[in-house]
């Protein structure tokens, strides 16, 4: 299970990340695609060339990056997450249309297009086909939000026998069910607040706040789709030390520390953990990503910017998951 | 608002810290005070020798060490939080009694003794006076944890006429009302599992569950103390991926992580920004002080052990409050 | 806002009914309708033969009986229930289709039909169009429920540019939004249980259940449309005492009662009471229809079998909305 | 498991009353105890007068009345509820002391004193004793709830080694824990209220409520002692519709419904259903008893001033607990 969010800075800049929810390992790295790699359609055999470089995190399987959560040059941003039970691709190829495999799309999406409207008007044209990328490899159930700096937001939902795209005011995605009744369902919360209740008495009863934060009452806390989307969404619209990248990112990290699955508090049917293995935020307009894991506090950033753009091999950058402190003495 | 935590790792670590919830700075940095350091005993003028070694965060305030959070070199820790409503001292000095103000308290215990049995002994004789430690600093409404690499863990609250001594069997506190109050609570909760519910069928209707995490249904995700202290209990009697003290530490960040407030989710009467300012763990074997704060994630450590025991001054470390990035590239 | 419920006996019969939440009285009325009776279509101004007698609550206007919910003596059922900012019908009379107002949908289809199945067939030909009643009279913004001795359920809802028919396996409707929303959020709910949460250990303290009932932990106890939705869900799906009519009946207002809303617990916009006008349960296979009041706990029975089938005139019975106390001495 | 209830009617009525949520019939009957009945007092074996007719829920044992809730003909009532796991008495008579076992204190109270004032006083040579009524009777675990016409309420809770005596100024009570737990508990839920939150913007997503009654989001729906508690205490702080006797005993039992257990929907570990027995209302200035059933909804009222008041014996009347329906045709 996982967490997209998206957050606007004050002057002006735009975060996109995610937290990766799971209850293993999938060998995942930094990865910086350049635009002169090349990639092989596995539905319909077509070698693509990429048109904007793209920096995410992924994992290369046989040469073919397989992405998680990415951003491009344009700082058009896309990410996967989990949709069990509702994700349902396409049987058949089209002609005419683009056949992709549900692992494809985001490096689709980046390696196309700028901004989301493109995206959107592309969309018309796609066939996500369950083609598995190979016999090892079970088909992902995904579903996507995509993100450009217009702070345009999309989700991309394939349904049984429908690509369902929605427009995202609120900039945020977890998991089942379909977006559309997560939306539907911030309604139940619209009355919480981050002001204290005033003092009141019932009956002849005085009643004094215990504490602050009181004004969140009913605020679920557990870790379903439905109330980690409802967390993000109020700390996200409520957010504040919010200035600049850096604080922004820092305020990120924050929102999706706040639905972060902490070791042992979700075991999932086959005894593993499910934990958050890492978080991550991407500034739109600066080429950054930022990560961190786990088992690593400290973010790590990788500037795409600093790499050479032009290049035509992908590059691997380590995956940084073991705690790094500063000794102080 | 602040979390108490304690945490045994697998392989027998005792880990002591907490979250420091509040709505500004209160010029807070790791102190190290050695073993030949003296102080003035605001309430009585006495001057007092510090017994053992003492680490933690706190402040300086006219050369007088005031600790937040702190453990000594025999593994005794003790931490205060906000009792508001609560706390209440006592007007007069009694001869033949320890008279301290609540701000020293926490310098008294870790200066003193090595053990909770130890401290329990000596609180019978145990006077805390409402004198302010100085005309412009109020005096602070403070209820303390006291922890020791037994597993022993009691909860010191001094209310109207009476000073509570509680066994802290679950290891938590976390801020009004009492103590007592919060253990009660948690037989609410106590049907939550980290495990999933089975399908169900209600009438004919099939249920399947929505995502990962639905066991814990009804879990609340406020920031109430009340909230605070069920979650922590949750997640620290369930946690997972705790073996050694460099994991033990990691989990011990994640549980704080959940109840640590993002800027803007609770706004104090005044309209200032209820913030988790720091986070700290202690390893009470090591001599190990761990921290990180609100604008930086990598979490900073300090040795007592790599510092003078013998010294005489008190030693302040720099406050690590700038986000400290790994720059991959 | 209301609650409609469905609920078989252990022997075998179907009870159907609803609260009636609402912060006005409309008039309402037990009204008989005999199968000689004739209504005027207000859309096409046709007029129309009843083939089936109807009991049930309504308010005749200008001599047609507007029913809110009611049966036939085929034993099937039908109730509209609040539906804003959902309900949309047709701007225009469609040639070749049945044409009606919303306020007339219960009439049609208990005056033409004896079970849920042919119910389903005939909606493929209506046409609900946005006609009101009369000047004076507002466009009800309604969703139905049709139910009959099958235990067979459906939902109808007319939104923008769609007529949905839903099954309804778990056989609840309450207000807006839409009806597969509620049922996704029941996976929500799926993991309370009527029994009592084992005792348990959270680290080293004891914690013994508080008194009864912690397995619902997490039920959401407001009057919102979800919440009623999932209460009335449980307490339906689990229902005991309940073998044959009138403890059958018994439980149906028990389930009732718990969604029932007290004076002053909701205040409307225009600052009036939202209470639960009265509560009703019709045994389908018995023509009785049951109902009380918020102003009358006792129960009132009305047996169709008691009155003329074949009459022609609509038979208006008092609403019995005064407290009718058994005087013992 | 029960609920106690107090309600002041808007033309200055004192109703009080409660649930009775239990899982099994314990030959109850409304009760009437004249003034020229006497009673053993099974501890002492001493003879004692009533000052004050009595009448109330109860049941005859050994000629030996055991009250369930009453009032006296001054106006004066108490209720014993439920108290598992704190109820503790004195093992040992106490000679100056009046010693009664706690199922005899609802009858010590009422027939001898006139207010809640002097019940106070007198507590204070009261000593509850563990002697069981007989030996085929447990001794039952109880708190009582004292109230009187001036609307003052206390709570008597004898635990360990204490008789503590609380002001109840919110006029609630159920089970375990301590009063003063669940008045605490309030301070959690105090933000609630019966108005509708406006519609807000998160981010650039508008939010409309969904149906009435969003106010009271967080309100906690399940039936343990806590939980009731909180709903009762918001229902009736905020009770409409409660203009005089017969509207406020109307309200009354409205609230009490909101809190009745349907059955089914706990299940005792012994596997029988907790439900609510019966639900009491009287009118401390009128002399009148109102109770409905789990089996029967309609009220039936018995009026103390219509019996003899100078009798000597206990007039049992008959429990009505078949659903007495109203027959229109």
């Amino acid at each position: 299970m996982c967490t997209g969010l998206t957050l606007t800075t004050n002057d002006g800049y735009h975060l996109f990340g995610r937290s990766m929810d799971i209850e293993y390992s999938f060998n995942q790295s930094p990865l910086f695609i350049p635009r002169n790699f090349t990639w092989n359609n596995v539905v319909t055999k077509d070698i693509n060339k990429i048109k904007y470089a793209i920096l995410g995190m992924g994992t290369m399987m046989e040469g073919h990056p397989m992405m998680a959560d990415a951003f491009n040059e344009k700082g058009l941003a896309c990410a996967g997450l989990n949709f069990p039970g509702y994700a349902s691709y396409e049987e058949n190829i089209i002609d005419g249309k683009i056949n992709i495999g549900p692992y494809d799309l985001i490096l689709w999406v980046l390696s196309n297009f700028e901004k989301v409207s493109e995206v959107k008007e592309a969309l018309g044209n796609l066939n996500i086909v369950s083609v598995p990328f190979s016999q090892s490899t079970p088909l992902p159930t995904l579903h996507w939000i995509v993100y450009d700096k217009n702070d345009d937001c999309i989700v991309i939902e394939k349904v049984k026998g429908k690509l369902n795209v929605y427009d995202n005011k609120i900039g945020i995605l977890t998991n089942s069910p379909t977006f559309d009744w997560h939306i539907t369902n911030l309604r139940q919360y619209m009355g919480l607040t981050s002001t204290q209740p005033p003092e009141a008495i019932w009956h002849k009863q005085e009643l004094i706040p215990l504490g602050q934060g009181l004004g969140l009452c009913g605020l679920p806390g557990d870790f379903s789709p439905a109330s980690r989307f409802v967390r993000t969404s109020y700390f996200k619209s409520h957010i504040a030390l919010n200035k600049d990248e850096l604080s922004g990112v820092t305020a990120f990290f924050h929102i999706l520390a706040n639905v972060s699955m902490v070791g042992g508090s979700v075991v999932t049917p086959a005894n593993l953990n499910d934990i958050t293995l890492y978080k991550s935020s991407m500034c739109l307009e600066k080429g950054t990503y930022y990560y961190n894991t786990y088992y690593n506090n400290q973010i790590t950033i990788i500037n795409m910017h600093n790499e050479d753009l032009d290049a035509s091999e992908v590059k691997v950058f380590p995956y940084r998951d073991v705690q790094s402190i500063y000794y102080e003495n």
